[in-house]
């Protein structure tokens, strides 16, 4: 008889998964069935923001693969619009709710796969009785935005609440439909994926492009009109809000894996072994926004949910569910976006990370450009490393630049990935010519840099 | 009484070396002149191509450095238009000839900073009594052809002979100022910088751009009316030219140095130890176009003279001469360009180096996009693995698309950097975002794909 895995969570980490295995083992060796509560399967979510905005103008092009082809191609029963209630670990069953047609269905597994992603953090100001509030973390919550934007009455202004890259692109996406946009952040810059000091650029940027930017505020309310949100309250005076956006980061959905017993690590999040296996749980795996990553340069358990630790945990866990073996080596935290033309990379840690983590460091900001500077379109761009005192060892990187800035980040990534120090990295071997970079190359430059205030802290 | 350098040869090597000794060491302390035979000082010779086409307008951009900034600020003895003409290790002593003045001059030194650079190179059929035959390598050079070009008679057509990267580069520029343009190159493609299967699309976009290129095809000779070249011989008819470029690749400005009884290494540059220092000579150090360097890859010594090496070999040696401790590791052979928008980067060994330095390995070619499918101005990139067999470990890596691509490099010449292998890049955390890339990145695709070859070469 086949053995049976079941997939909980019908996006990127678990049909990832479920694509692997199967590659491994037919239909006859392993049953696959999916259960996903949401409309659709394996998507970019971090297309969404493209999507509002229009610049993608279908979501149907968001999605990597849909449920048929998985079906056809893969042999997984997808369930959509299903939502798994309960594991029994000893009986070796989920219990899942349809949501459309009712009904409980139970479900015997071998194999369970965990990857129920994550959930905008909801502030408990953001009363669920208030309609106009939205976070975006799912192609159903973006066509929920999208039709309340596009539904009579029209609204007119935007209050984005939380400047992550989320909070930001969202924020741009909404501008470029036409609405008046604040976006209100409790610290003292939005973009707080890199350090302030780097994050100023990205501030003046958002201003450039017509956007309030109101910093050290909080939303502590919602006012309303007929049921509809009409402003945020804060710690000052009102915003007026015709529709509001959570970009307040998202929380692993973990409820199902608490009440199952399955382990919860320090960051909140699902603890995995690196073959993805939820430890002292036989045959229960777990990837994706619900699990948490090691953190390769604090050592620290981290829960940071990006499309691309889903994909490669979801790749590792499907592997080793088809009998194959496979690890995921843990992340450290690159992302990469953009406001206006003006593009954001980081790496490893931030100073506050940094700090956290009980690292003693200097940092450094060196001012290049994107191209030499006398080649036509040569851009501004700041690079900004943290090494680690006194050995020089990488622990972070940013790049704020106005073209051609944000991928470079990858270079200083590999970097950090293996441990390079400072002194070692200015001797890196980078592509040089007059279109593409300065002859010493933005990123040598700060590491020279970077070895001289090592050398002079240690003076 | 002051100890004294004497700089042979005023481009970016020389002139680093100069500046980053004078850095560690006052004028009172250290005494520097330098010899340049040429007009010019610490100029961008990459740039010379963009300068022949007027992207860039005036050669002075490409000028990092002026004598007189070097005078001022660096308190350096800076003599244009001499020549150096023979060194006298046992009287610790240079000779050099006054160009413009004539006359002669003796000057002793201490220490002795070898940096003459790198001559294109000329073959026999190049007669020197036949006006309208360009190398470019020096300032001088691309003053020279752009005079040419533009002085009556207006040349119509021009001949770019071989298909390396400065030839590629210089075609592009000469068909920009309005000429029809052909390109000569021996091998069955140009830009052989990359393999013949990625160097397809760079020859598919030149000939769309309105070149001709003439593969497989030797130059012999030069057909000539009143001293002016009129058109190139080949192995097939001859070719119409007004001018010809010539794209040979160069060679190491030696004489000075063999004359002198400075060891020539077996890639026929100079010899020097990891400081950049001459070996068995006392104060004799040399950096530049003009030396060897240690291929990290093959553990061969090579001579391949990019400006970055320049750069970097004249700082190390600039910083030991002064007293301070540096040292250069080697050189991968990283390097980018540009024909039309279509971006070509390299780094490590091609297939041709590995076979000639004794490597089994697999290669394998993954055709991805710059962007996210679904998101507007995503353009085709193919990236190419080289793998050590069975190890893994990575041997070189190419990269060609049509935006956004070249730079991309720089992340591959880090982990080649690092030794990693293949399956260790799979989990590598890189930068994505719809905008930048799909969310399997290119590189990681690739390395996938090398992973599955090695097991199937294997199994």
């Amino acid at each position: 008889m086949a053995r049976r895995l079941i997939v909980i969570g019908g996006d990127a980490a678990g049909m990832t998964a479920a694509s692997q295995a199967r590659r491994r083992r037919g239909p006859d060796e392993l049953e696959i069935v999916a259960f996903e509560r949401g409309h659709y399967t394996s998507y970019s979510a971090c297309g969404i923001p493209y999507w509002i905005s229009s610049v993608v103008s279908d979501p149907e092009q968001l999605i990597a693969r849909d449920p048929e082809t998985f079906r056809r191609q893969f042999h997984v029963d997808v369930r959509l619009r299903h939502e798994v209630t309960a594991i029994d670990l000893d009986r070796r069953e989920v219990v899942a709710r349809d949501l459309e047609g009712g009904g409980e269905v139970r479900e015997r597994f071998d194999s369970l796969m965990y990857a129920t992603g994550a959930t905008p953090i909801k502030p408990d100001w953001a009363r669920t009785d208030v309609r106009g509030v939205f976070g975006v973390q799912t192609l159903d919550d973006g066509a929920a935005l999208r039709e309340w934007l596009d539904a009579a009455p029209k609204p007119r202004s935007a209050v984005v609440v939380g400047g992550g890259y989320i909070g930001v692109e969202m924020a741009e996406a909404i501008l470029r439909r036409g609405l008046s946009v604040t976006l209100i952040e409790r610290a003292e810059q939005p973009m707080s994926t890199v350090d302030a000091d780097m994050a100023e650029l990205v501030s003046d940027a958002m201003h450039s492009l017509g956007m309030q930017i109101r910093t050290g505020l909080s939303v502590t309310g919602l006012e309303e009109r007929d049921g509809r949100v009409s402003a945020v309250v804060t710690t000052e005076e009102p915003v007026p809000a015709d529709v509001v956006v959570l970009g307040l980061g998202v929380r692993p959905n973990v409820g199902l894996a608490e009440a199952a017993g399955l382990p919860i690590g320090p960051s909140g999040a699902i603890r995995t072994d690196r073959r993805m296996r939820v430890p002292g749980v036989e045959g229960v795996w777990a990837a994706g926004d619900c699990v948490e990553s090691l953190h390769r340069v604090s050592g620290m358990p981290v829960h940071i949910p990006l499309g691309t630790y889903a994909n490669k945990q979801g790749r590792v866990a499907g592997i080793n569910i088809g009998g194959g073996y496979a690890t995921f080596p843990g992340v450290i935290g690159t992302s990469v976006t953009k406001v206006c033309d003006l593009e954001v990379g980081r790496t490893g840690l931030r100073e506050r990370d940094a700090v956290a983590s009980g690292f003693e460091f200097v940092s450094v900001i060196a001012q290049s450009t994107s191209r030499a500077g006398y080649f036509p379109g040569s851009r501004p761009m700041a690079v900004k490393l943290i090494a680690e005192k006194p050995s020089g060892r990488l622990l972070g990187a940013q790049i704020v630049g106005w073209s051609e800035a944000a991928k470079r980040i990858d270079a200083l990534a590999v970097a950090l990935w293996n441990e390079m120090t400072v002194d070692d990295m200015t001797a890196l071997d980078l592509g040089y010519a007059p279109p593409f970079s300065p002859v010493w190359d933005p990123v040598l430059i700060a590491a020279r840099k970077a070895v001289d205030a090592l050398g002079a802290s240690s003076g």
